[in-house]
């Protein structure tokens, strides 16, 4: 079956989806289930593939093989393509073996001819539904598959409507769709050369060749980009049966979600529109009416619908996005897949299902994406905040967000580059936005509903969206939004909800989010399957507090220096640096560490019973001094002007001089970490002193502390030997004075290609190694962060120079290796070694899986990442499960 | 015999030099060989280590040896220690495994006190001897054993001088001695709160107790530091019968080489003083006579000094230094060794030592310390410069330097490590100043002969030295030099020409070395022995040819970024850089395309027939614009101008915009390398255009070329396929326009940790690997070289937490296990792949033995180190033979 080139749907199945695509199987799998859908047949991905491989040309079997699908499906329907008196009219989608929803293209009302349609005319005795298709198929072919575009046909029409004094499309008439068509044939002639192609087959053969080269056209490539999905698949291609929901009040189109794709709630959620085709509902051209309604106007369609849905979703075990089409009365299921869904209603949605005993607890597990948490975990707009409400639209995608207003996808994504956080804001959006979407904040409509593109998109990608805002005008010459009396112009700040539909001025007050009791749910199952233990990144008893509350077993990074920002403290900490002696410095050191003491105490008691790792200091001297730069042109500036105070200005001077003394070509290389330690041990002591001078007070109030003493930068064991015989001698110093027994342990970060290379050494001297895997990466790759994120990183992603970007993806192949050996070498010395990662891949899906194959303890990611990593270290465990069960079996 | 505490000089041997030290394994090997040595024994460093370990306690155990001993000496010499009537009298002397000239302490005359000084005195008749040898010993003893500083001493000599009106030592009487000495006792009461120790035994453990100490003084550390000598080994300490050269005009002490220790020459080389001790010659106080003039004023002692010398060399298979002393007419020889020499003398020895059958080809090579070679490979003053020459002294060490005047060793080392480069200016200098020695350019004493202290240091360490220039005159108070009629202040320029004895008054232009026939010769025996082939860093046709010259066999690494820096081109690279658009930047390029294409065409002429590595550009573009510091205060400074012309400062405003745009955080690990070739390709096509158009040029006039274009800072294969792909297009198309077949390889730098971790993969792009360890020393260690060595690494050397410099000497732990890695990857996929090394270390000795061991194809370093490198290569290669040699035997 593998070079099958057409399946006919009743042939297909289910598990032929890599090469019949997700449309493609899960329409034959309805046919095979009795449900009623329209005939046709699958041209497979692997006819794409060859399509591509024979330079982007049909192959003689390919047109054979759909010629005969096609005369089979002539038989079942009873029409044939092409006969004037009993037309068979066909759609011709593309369907993807991952859904791109609205990414690639679509003909419909293909078959359709000079002849056709008068066919069609009489034999639905409907001249404006015969015409109106037409012109449709004209327009759709036009754009598709001759690459006119879309708004030359639209000023035909809009011509046309002026010229009749009318408002809708729907006001055209039969006679003005003649009309139409007439000049939409002049124009597709004009622009190509050539007459409209009146052969059906023809028309068939460049449909299909038109779909399987949107596989490459530019928003599907953005898209697979976005969401990770391999460029080499191809597409299939869909040729079914057009039904027609615009024959006139009896009929309609609609598409429904089984239950609340943003809530997760068990009710059925979508919208449907009378007399149409299935692209008004999605393109958001006219604003639908929502489901429920349906069931009042078309009492037994519905019913028989709800039917049809809670079969499918049964049969699928999952919540199913359904498209359907009622064609003078008769339902027809046009396609069902697994719906887009918020992570707040896949969690529900997975924790409800084991309920009803549809799925496992495993399977629920599996079937929440943890890459899409940050939606849920990410923070909302405080209840308690005053907000300036300036309109309601429809809560298409939840969440919240701040951002300057654009108009525009490519000024959302240039200003996004440039550093700036972004609101698009559209009458409705297209699939030619989609990298606008990729860049903002989030997504505001003033048209389409709830499944309308933009709403599908950013829930897709766990954007905020408010769609049909109507209340909203937008004049895109002027480049400004009207709204209640106000004017925004572009760059405006402006904030929306999504989970509530509300469009607020300005920036808003974010809080942090809570967990719903499904969430709970789902990560206590979690839990029970995870091998890895989940720390947390936290320098503050509250962000402790918090990441405790989401699950977090201990602190796995607690760095020190944000505590020297604390402004009160930084005139401390500059006299700290600028001292010009060692006794100096140990005096502003003192001011220091009571302060140091009560931050540490704090975080033991947040995290009491548990253990907390903490860093001592880290990034340069320099960083807490006033910035060159800046200084720099004040001196010049004063040194400048005639009437400067000399004072002044030598005292400025002197400051430049210590900050020139202490500046750096490469700060990321350069004199900080351990090597700061080394050079003034006097500074390390005083962090020693304040951890065990906290610790010993919190074991005073009954706290149980479990301090880890983390030496970070280390390169030499030698730097960690000398460091570990500070941190002992100050340890003792404070327990012999206080006359208690503080149980700690002493390890090294692992963040330079050296220190994982030398790992059997440096473990020595080491109780635990936690690989710092963003410097770890800066250094494998010798890739400044802050340098190659604005210069070149973009470059690399778009023209995949690197897969991935290794700062969000662990790269396995480089700094993985690094990790692998850094953790085989420490434990061939120290089987005991406890070994944990605290970069930021630690809240990262797909490192957290490669951390759970390289056999670490535990990984430590910022408190809203806690959950997720709960969860990707419960599917690691999974998969792996599944692998030993795979080889075993 | 490994726990000997004790070894007389009659029962040792050469080869326990572990045990003995080598001034003692000599003792007893010409002991042995029956030449006059005065008789002694030696306590090993055995006991050394025992009483370090015994926290610098004697055992009774050393004790008990050490008495026997005394009693075989005492029945030896037929003396005895402390006997009033015939006394026995010693020298206390260390006498390390590996030699350290000066370094550690040394104790004379020990065992006089009041009443065996008056035995001497009646037993030699000679009151003011034996007067003057009381108060010597008490003056060293009182400075080594007691700590009484030195010049308290000489102040006493100086009153007693002063009251007597008398200018020299040897102008004091008896008496005046008998005197001086009631006043040292005092002193040493004052000092101590006791008498001058009157028990020899007492003086004898005490004595040997302070040489075992001055293992580990300052001075001697900082000696092992420079040297790379162990710190574990230990000193053994020398007790050996006095002899007197001080007993009046029939007698005199010296020191000889049996050759020129300056040229190699074979003549014997040394100094005497006629009624002198030994100190006396080597700390420069007294100015010595040469040795040839001995043969007049001893005749006898001279032919039999000439023929022991002789002896010596013979059977040392070396060229000796060795100490000896007249007592009345008596020869002795104290001490032979191995005798420090320069470059230029170890090359002509070694190869002279071949041709008069004394040692093989195999063991010249092993003769000579490349790391010695950077003497005779540095630039001298170009003899046609036109030179104020100021002052001659004794050449005591060859090469020029120049550098600003210092007076004290503290400044000279404080200067230095500011960057500065320091002339030390010194009456004479001591052990003391050893670390002023290593920090300055060169060393010029008032002072002191050519076996001074000040000499002998320098030329060990290869830098250039005057000693004795009487004409000039310091006044260290004023910190000024008065020579000629001028007046040098501290900080003013000065330069020397070690090898003329030549003053020479502020800067001097240097040119290129040449080398000798001997070096030739022992450089053509290297070249029959390595395996590892040596080419050269070149970035110009003056330095290929030089490098050439050298023995270089291909350019390793052409750089083609220094080509851009030329002041007339920079306009052009600017505008090139700053250009808006990529046609803009394509226009520039042409511009400099030319230029680029002669630079090469010079290059491939100078290095015909052989290979030529041309990496592509590499840093990044904003070094070759104005510097952002410098241009923010311009435009500050005209912002706050009153007066500022508007349209400069606009125009000098939008430069600063582009600077900064441009400008990096962290510019080692930013956008350079082939990070640039990627976002603008059009860069590096220009330069394979104008190789590949140089390259047929070339041919066109008969030249073979073999063009090897190298991809800087691949971390990833697709960097380097895309570039290869590159590179290989605009081949084609220079090579179709010319018609012209050029055969060429394509490679790449591994110089970040993901190149080597993922080689195997890179591999299959590459020809050929170039490993640029300086920058894969800086991403291993996360080191940033500028800002390492200026801020903490001096701290790491200093504090030994890294055993080496990385920069200087390659880590192999570290750098070498990556460098290892990728050369076993890189081959398992092709097995022809060519491996070499461009960074510096690729012309330093012990980073040139591992990468022999590794087993790479070539090293490439500077032109200047070409010849070292062809010589390590050699020793790399007989190491490994006598290891092989060693495991079969």
């Amino acid at each position: 079956m593998s070079h099958a080139m057409v399946i006919a749907f009743d042939e297909g199945r289910l598990d032929w989806k890599h090469l019949m695509g997700g449309k493609g199987a899960n329409l034959a799998e309805m046919t095979r289930a009795g449900l009623p859908v329209p005939p046709g047949f699958t041209i497979t991905t692997a006819a794409c593939l060859q399509y591509y491989d024979a330079d982007r040309t049909m192959t003689r079997e390919q047109k054979n093989e759909i010629a005969s699908a096609l005369s089979a499906l002539e038989k079942r329907s009873g029409k044939k393509l092409g006969d004037p008196n009993d037309p068979l009219l066909v759609s011709v989608r593309s369907g993807a073996v991952i859904s791109m929803p609205g990414m690639m293209d679509t003909v419909l009302n293909l078959g359709l001819n000079d002849r056709t349609v008068e066919g069609l005319e009489k034999l639905t005795g409907n001249a404006r539904f015969a015409r109106d298709c037409y012109r449709r198929f004209i327009q759709m072919f036009g754009d598709v598959v001759l690459g006119i575009p879309h708004y030359r046909f639209e000023r035909v029409i809009d011509a046309k409507k002026k010229e009749r004094g009318v408002d809708l499309d729907t006001d055209l008439t039969a006679e003005d769709w003649v009309e139409v068509t007439r000049s939409f044939k002049e124009l597709v002639r004009e622009e190509t050369g050539e007459a409209f192609p009146q052969d059906p087959v023809d028309q068939l053969h460049r449909a299909i060749v038109a779909v399987f080269d949107s596989w490459n056209n530019q928003r599907a490539r953005v898209y697979r980009k976005v969401h990770q999905i391999p460029d080499d698949l191809g597409t299939a291609v869909n040729v079914q049966m057009m039904v027609f929901g615009n024959m006139g009040e009896d009929s309609g189109t609609g598409v429904a979600f089984t239950r609340n794709p943003s809530t997760g709630e068990k009710v059925l959620y979508g919208e449907y529109l009378i007399n149409a085709q299935g692209e008004d509902v999605v393109a958001g051209i006219r604003t639908p009416e929502p489901i429920a309604a349906l069931a009042d106007r078309m009492p037994d369609i519905y019913d028989s619908f709800v039917d049809i849905a809670a079969r499918l979703e049964t049969h699928y075990q999952d919540m199913q996005d359904i498209e359907f089409t009622v064609e003078r009365g008769k339902l027809y299921i046009l396609q069902t897949r697994s719906g887009k869904r918020t992570a707040h209603a896949a969690v529900k949605i997975a924790v409800d299902l084991v309920a009803e005993g549809v799925i496992s607890r495993e399977e629920a597990i599996n079937r929440v994406d943890p890459d899409q948490l940050d939606q849920i975990l990410h923070r909302r707009i405080d209840p308690e905040a005053d907000l300036e409400v300036l309109a309601k639209g429809l809560p298409a995608s939840p969440g919240a967000a701040s951002g300057q207003v654009v108009f525009d996808a490519d000024t959302a994504e240039r200003w996004a580059q440039a550093g700036k956080k972004v609101l698009l804001v559209r009458l409705e959006t297209t699939p030619e936005d989609i990298h606008g979407i990729v860049a903002a904040q989030g997504v505001l409509t003033t048209r389409g509903g709830m499944t309308s593109h933009a709403a599908v998109v950013a829930r897709g990608m766990g954007k905020p969206c408010i769609c049909g805002c109507e209340e909203i005008k937008i004049d895109l010459k002027k480049k400004e939004i009207r709204v209640e009396n106000q004017v925004l112009t572009e760059g405006d700040e402006l904030s929306i909800d999504g989970g509530s539909g509300r469009v607020i001025g300005g920036k808003v007050p974010l809080i942090d989010p809570e967990l719903s009791s499904e969430f709970q749910q789902l990560l206590a199952w979690a839990d029970e399957v995870r091998k890895l233990r989940v720390r947390t990144n936290a320098d503050n008893p509250v962000d402790a507090s918090k990441a405790r509350e989401f699950g977090a077993e201990g602190i796995g990074l607690c760095r020190t220096e944000h505590m020297f920002m604390d402004p009160e403290r930084v005139p401390k900490v500059r006299s700290m640096i600028l001292a010009e002696t060692t006794e100096d410095r140990e005096q502003a050191l003192e001011a220091l560490l009571p302060l140091q003491r009560d931050d540490f105490h704090g975080i033991f008691r947040a995290m009491d019973g548990l253990p907390v790792t903490i860093r001592l200091l880290d990034p340069p001297l320099h960083e807490f001094l006033p910035n060159l730069e800046e200084l720099q042109m004040e001196v010049a500036r004063l040194q400048a002007k005639g009437d400067t105070d000399p004072r002044e200005l030598r005292e400025k001077e002197a400051l430049l001089r210590q900050v020139r003394a202490l500046h750096e070509f490469n700060p990321m290389l350069g004199h900080r970490g351990c090597r700061l330690g080394l050079t003034h041990p006097e500074i390390y002591a005083m962090q020693v002193e304040a951890i065990f001078q906290a610790a010993s007070q919190a074991m005073s109030e009954g706290i149980t502390v479990k301090p880890e003493i983390m030496i970070p930068l280390v390169g030499h064991v030698n730097e960690l030997k000398e460091m570990r015989e500070l941190v002992e001698q100050v340890a003792q110093k404070v327990q012999t004075t206080a006359a208690v027994d503080i149980p700690f342990t002493v390890g090294t970060m692992i963040e330079v290609p050296r220190a994982a290379l030398t790992a059997g050494e440096i473990a020595k001297s080491a109780d635990f190694f936690s690989f710092g895997t963003n410097d770890l990466t800066q250094t494998t790759f010798g890739y400044s962060r802050d340098d190659a994120e604005g210069k070149f990183l973009h470059h690399y992603m778009e023209r995949k120079i690197l897969p991935e970007n290794p700062f969000i993806t662990l790269d396995r192949e480089g700094v993985g290796l690094l990790v692998s050996m850094g953790v085989n070498e420490g434990r061939m010395v120290k089987t005991d070694l406890k070994t944990g990662i605290c970069g930021e891949h630690g809240g990262e899906k797909r490192s957290i899986h490669f951390c759970h194959e390289v056999g670490l303890d535990y990984v430590s990611c910022s408190p809203f990442r806690v959950p997720l990593a709960r969860l990707a270290s419960a599917q690691a465990a999974l998969t792996e499960r599944e692998e030993v069960a795979g080889t075993t079996s």
